[in-house]
């Protein structure tokens, strides 16, 4: 899985920063981007009593959003300028319930395509104990070209 | 898909409900539970500039935590008393980009197993022109006996 | 789900067909096409012992590939002239054991796009007491322009 | 994910390949069992016509078949003894077309649970040229107390 990536924008950095400043929803549930390379991304989320499931563990849909924030980003590194990226789908197993004080999500592309790119995010809980393995995801992006209009469903 | 399901825990809509107002996550998203019956379950969430992804849509992981919310607790209506239930994985397919004023997540149970249960959620965006399908997701939820004790992995 | 579709393709039906025999995997496992109509396509597996896994059930890679192909060519059904379909992914939960004497795997398209299409598929056993559902899948199709020389990965 | 997996059956390696040859799907696909270890199980599949789909490529759902089984028994390494697994469901990312002249699928163990085990899939072209990744998949397998009866559904 150790596949080399190589960027086609040159501002792939600058690009992935600012569109995750613009994601709300990782603001409201407290992430930072972490790490950007090419066709790889991580996201950083400290554990929050604003984002648990009834048993106060980090609700799956938290950690499935930064899994596919991950992966999404990890496919824009490696798209062409003027464009933008889009989940089609993704499937998150939930491995360990989520305790730890705090998460990361290490998107990677698999492969990058034309038109799809193929991502893989693993999240582990960061204790003094160490990582523990939360979450793998396994996810398809697509990349759109850019335009100022309402982007249409693929 | 028309199955008929019965409760067994005739408790269950106050046990689901109550569950609900536990996940702070829901709460945080502005998500509201709308709808409860044996095996189905609907989880409202208004469009909110707090959960967006970079183009202002609504941000896939608040679309998969609520389809992820409703086919847990569609599952949880038909568990016996004292058992809680943990989502073990899902899968979720983007298929519109979620820009409706609101979305409502209908979760319901495909099959009901001792241990596993099957579900499938659709999510539809609402606006004066209707409903439009959003995403559809397929899950599978764990059901396990409650304990005071924080719960181990399954 | 009642979602009407109409084919842009007037020899829709015989596409289908032609391209479902030339599918040499279907006739190894004795699957055959029973039902075309545009956004749905349906396939019948009688059970096998050529197919089986170590319980003498239908293996589930058995079932998966009806059900993908199911799904695949309810997309098709939907494509324009001079095309063709791949499955980007798929997910399937397996329900039931596959212990019936036969199987019908029903692919319906749940929102055709420009270039992916979502299906869902349903694997029903068959047996003198009715139908019961052994598997759900919830796929991805990218549909391509058709070519002479050998197509490459999307 | 270099986890150590230690195998609790000491007949592990046995166990695995006696059901393997139970398996009549991998005798009729012409699939081989390569490599048994506690946590990883190795399948190879040679490109043959009559697992093919439309256009000459390996059908997905032949590939789905190894990668499936691969994940299966390399739960069935770590489970106990007296018990048999079952695909509880998996999801494939098919990302490039299966044309090499033979595949191997290696599948691993992402965790390994008293009911459950969550487990990788990834499925190479062999060529001259090399390996190539064909397909990725992520699965859940459920450990069952082995019995003389059928087994009833999870």
């Amino acid at each position: 899985m150790s596949v080399v990536h190589t960027a086609r924008n040159p501002d792939f950095d600058a690009v992935v920063r600012e569109s995750f400043a613009r994601q709300a929803m990782m603001a409201t549930l407290g992430a930072q981007i972490r790490f950007v390379a090419p066709g790889e991304v991580h996201i950083h989320l400290p554990h929050s009593g604003a984002i648990t499931q009834q048993n106060n563990f980090i609700h799956a849909g938290a950690i499935a959003s930064i899994a596919d924030s991950a992966c999404g980003y990890a496919a824009f590194t490696l798209a062409p300028p003027d464009t933008d990226v889009l989940a089609v789908e993704f499937k998150i197993n939930l491995i360990s319930p989520a305790r730890a004080p705090s998460f990361i999500a290490r998107g990677r592309v698999l492969r990058s395509g034309r038109t799809l790119s193929t991502c893989l995010a693993e999240v582990h809980g960061i204790s003094d104990a160490g990582e523990e393995l939360v979450a793998t995801m396994l996810s398809t992006i697509i990349v759109r070209a850019n335009s100022k209009r309402a982007p249409e469903a693929p």
